[in-house]
């Protein structure tokens, strides 16, 4: 047996392989509750396509009914499992996504490597081509269906040779990975690559040119026939040294419809990256602000987008940094489909080695926004092809309560973790709450250490783990703290980059003045002497040395707590062997960092803690 | 035709193949006299087995006699090509190399990738084995040995799986890639690993186990009678996670020791690599000092090595960067055979983009040191897959030259590289001249702009091209500058870390006191405050900001003389577009490491000119 076949993640029957032969969500719903009440409770499926994704669990004869659409009569099963796994209350009346597209965008490559992958290899690409065990790919979509997820892009947005074959030599083999995710109610998306004609011989990939049109036409139906349930197109265009429109000097909103033109007919999605900046900066221009990129390219923009375009924006203006403040472009695009974009694989947020739970990030970001500015909602993916999923066995938490947030973004953080603890491991009531709490301050534990005050990017260039302030100082790529004797940060205030004139009010002028700036964005708006006094009247250099010291003793903290968690084996292995090297990084980001600092300014820790030289 | 087929690098009749069959050197220096002067002059070769590697060149009934020992007589030929292509007098009396092993290390692996390898893929590796054209391979001996080169080590010191089966399974294959090289002197050499013996089934390497010594004896048993002519064994043990004596708490006398006696029946060399340090150092500990490392290792075991081991020890205690101090080691070993090692490979000296000629560094080495101090030499080669071997085509410079100092280090610098510049490109002498005045000007201009007054290690992490002056500062590589607010650099004197004292007097003397120690050394024994005023009353930023200006300046001015040189192509392309990137790389070192320390010190370049903020 596979180790993989003995973990089951939050899905109490997943150690147990469905049979084979299920082809609808309706059966693989009748079969889920077979499997998790064996019995022990009487419910019926009914469908009701009007529902679509929505269900209602209703008592009826001493049983339950659950009545849902197409989809939902498993949202449904997997809803009703899930309160009763945990005790919890059923939810009461009609239940639906709050969107519509709930997706997961891997970035995995054809050759098996994930880039940011943190759980091993690629759970479906190897060796150039589809390579996965049938029964994996069902475990994975029961997984994903279980908290609502209804998209997967299987295919880096990166793309690399061969997969612009999954659209022809490799679309047969596309389709049947499609179908094996189909009764889970998870569509396929595939992310392209906008030269694409070019590669099959075409002179030019311009959106405006007929032959070009004519191509992603066909293309489309071709794809559409083998899938008919495919979601969509994603594509990262003239972002990162990938081609674009740019080339041919046509807008984004021009490429963008010529392939969302291609694709409608299908009611196919043109899902449209957002994370286009000059990866090319001069580190001596201080006028470029990469921040502004997206807001600049993109405003001008709003409304010339079709209605099958979806325009997706990272939560934060920069790239998955610790802490950002939310994207302006999400505030501000009014007539555009926008998507908000997280990350599951924790690139810059500890590799999946250190804790980071990322659901309280999750809330304040829809708190901000309002989650009726946004259609749809994508996550990088954080799965691999390690046993237990995900690396860490407790990142599995995000995977879980990112379905949650994409079916409710009203979601509650702690619910959300503890369900998860509670699903996972069934332990006593304290255990569970310490391992919730855990969670819960994971975060910011991790922030404390890596990214106070809005300091991104001193991480090890490349890696992105642990820390090396100074590394991407510079570089090409628009990162910069630009510390020095005096002071350190950068000034995004109209007498800066002007990037904060991207913020309606009041958030403008809240980020503005450094005196009313929450203290978590402080230096990612502006640039402070060390000696800059706090709301809490200490210092700038003070709190960075207090916040490095408090979170790497929150670290210590959870380390401790963790030990005293009575979990199954591996995943009590797993957990201990990765905190031994999260407290080794959380010491390294505490020492590196104010010496770094320290070595800047001179100013001793007026606690007298150890500072190195 | 191949593309390198048409290169010639220094040898004018490099571009035609060698009629195959010729199995001795003689046969090959009769061939070789035979195709360059395609009977302009008369010669005859007369073999004088006394001189073994020796030659004498005599005029003889109105030709000329090449009297030489085996191979002697085809050093002999090609010192007469050379002296004939340059308009130079012959060499008179009989000619011998100084040092019998000249080593080339190939840092190649079996997959085809060479380490820190600046000229494409490797030669004779590629997917797991041996692989290449004879004919090429038939060149690259004619090369090394045009220049006196009579060792080649095929395979990387750090040796990667399928490496080790060199000397089983590959064997075969090993000794029909010795016998291309054997009609031009060049004996092979091979990297081995150390835990070699239990990767056949073993259960240890131990050196002090009898099985252990069994297994070596029946392995140098083996691979002698396949390659009787070997020229020995090279290791690197106990070295950046390398396998070692260590691991069985034996010295490096006993590992080395039991190795050489297993090959001395063989008359084999056991090279061992002195490159030895703590590469998992904790940056907090300013105790240990990573150039300490071989002296502290190796000084008492100073009498307790075999007689056919030769510790072979870089050039500087660090590791090849532009500017150390000679190793301690090579001054305080008396009782042990020494071999000096060089890079020839621009791992942290541009990567052969940036041109860096070697030879007046080498001049220095050898005149600090003393010649007699060592008995052997070997260099990392700088050779590749590319058309022009070198990457760029002026690196070949470094081998030819290599070559000329192996053979006599007494060898003048300049002369070396003239004689290079007029075999390779036959220009007009005023154009040898400047080609040779650049060249002649390149490693003081990189060390202007990279590596100013000592300071190390200022490089992109893991790539090692292009300043990133924090990069290494929090690794764990014992690579640190320390640069604060005040000063830089680490104090190496009897009061600091005591590295000095491994020197003898009068350098410990001269060295220890900052204001006698040579300015390029200044950074690398003393941590100096900025406004240290030197030798010639600037100030010690003062002097940084100027050398980088300088450097920069430097680059330009060979820009422009470069510009002005007839070089046929392709060479003048690959020249030019090198010396572009290189012109970038300059002025990025200049304002980076300009910035950077401006920032710390806050003192402004008093001739006002602009470091960026």
């Amino acid at each position: 047996m596979d180790g993989w076949m003995e973990r089951r993640a939050w899905l109490p029957m997943l150690n147990q392989l469905p049979q084979e032969g299920l082809e609808t969500p309706l059966a693989m719903a009748k079969y889920e509750l077979e499997a998790y009440f064996a019995g022990r409770e009487k419910t019926v499926c009914r469908l009701d396509a009007a529902l679509g994704e929505g269900f209602e669990i209703t008592e009826e004869n001493g049983g339950l009914s659950i009545r849902g659409g197409e989809t939902g009569v498993l949202y449904g099963a997997y809803a009703l499992i899930r309160a009763r796994a945990c005790g919890e209350d059923l939810p009461r009346g009609v239940q639906k996504p709050y969107y519509p597209l709930r997706m997961i965008n891997s970035w995995d490559n054809m050759d098996g490597s994930v880039e940011r992958g943190y759980s091993g290899r690629s759970i479906w690409f190897e060796g150039g081509r589809f390579a996965y065990e049938p029964a994996r790919i069902r475990q994975l979509g029961r997984m994903l269906a279980s908290v609502g997820i209804n998209v997967l892009c299987v295919n880096n947005v990166n793309v690399h040779q061969p997969a612009q074959h999954l659209l022809d030599t490799l679309l047969p083999d596309t389709a049947r990975f499609a179908s094996l995710l189909r009764p889970f109610g998870v569509r396929l998306m595939l992310s392209i690559d906008f030269s694409q004609p070019m590669q099959q011989g075409l002179p030019t990939a311009d959106p405006l040119d007929e032959g070009v049109r004519a191509w992603w036409a066909d293309t489309a139906r071709r794809v559409w026939s083998a899938i008919p349930d495919l979601a969509g197109f994603l594509v990262k265009a003239d972002s990162e040294h990938r081609p674009g429109p740019n080339t041919y000097g046509r807008s984004h909103a021009e490429g963008a419809n010529m392939l969302a033109r291609a694709i409608a007919p299908y009611g196919g999605a043109l899902v449209w990256r957002a994370f286009v900046y000059n990866c090319m900066q001069d580190w001596r221009d201080q006028t470029t602000d990469r921040p502004r990129a997206a807001y600049d390219l993109y405003m001008p923009l709003d409304g010339a987008f079709d209605g099958n375009v979806i325009l997706q924006v990272k939560h934060g203006p920069y790239d998955f940094q610790v802490r950002e403040p939310l994207s302006p472009l999400l505030l501000g695009m009014k007539k555009t489909n926008l998507a908000i974009e997280f990350q599951l694989a924790q690139e810059y947020t500890g590799h999946q080695i250190d804790l980071y739970a990322m659901p309280p990030m999750w809330r304040e970001c829809f708190d901000q926004m309002g989650k009726e500015r946004v259609r749809a909602i994508a996550a990088v993916s954080n799965l691999g092809r390690d046993d237990n999923w995900t690396g860490h066995p407790f990142a599995a938490a995000n995977l879980f309560a990112y379905g949650l947030f994409a079916w409710n973004p009203d979601a509650d953080p702690e619910k959300a973790l503890r369900q998860w603890a509670k699903l996972t491991y069934s332990l006593p009531e304290n255990q569970t709450a310490a391992l919730t709490g855990i969670l819960m301050k994971s975060q910011e534990a991790y922030e404390n250490y890596a990214a106070t005050l809005g300091l991104c990017w001193m991480v090890t260039p490349g890696d992105h783990y642990g820390p090396n302030p100074y590394g991407y100082e510079f570089q090409a790529w628009g990162t910069y703290i630009r510390a020095d004797r005096n002071a350190v940060g950068i000034d995004r205030t109209g007498g800066g980059t002007g990037y904060v004139n991207q913020y309606p009010e009041p958030l403008r002028s809240l980020y503005a003045d450094a005196h009313t700036c929450p203290d978590n964005l402080l230096l990612f708006f502006h640039r402070l002497p060390y000696s800059f006094v706090m709301k809490d009247g200490r210092t700038l250099i003070q709190r960075i040395y207090d916040d490095h010291f408090l979170g790497c003793a929150q670290a210590e903290e959870m380390a401790r707590a963790l030990s005293g968690l009575e979990l199954p084996f591996p995943d009590r292995k797993e957990a201990e062997e990765r905190m031994q090297k999260q407290l080794a990084n959380a010491r390294e980001w505490r020492d590196i960092v104010n010496t770094f600092f320290h070595r800047f300014c001179g100013i001793a820790d007026d606690k007298g803690r150890k500072i190195y030289d």
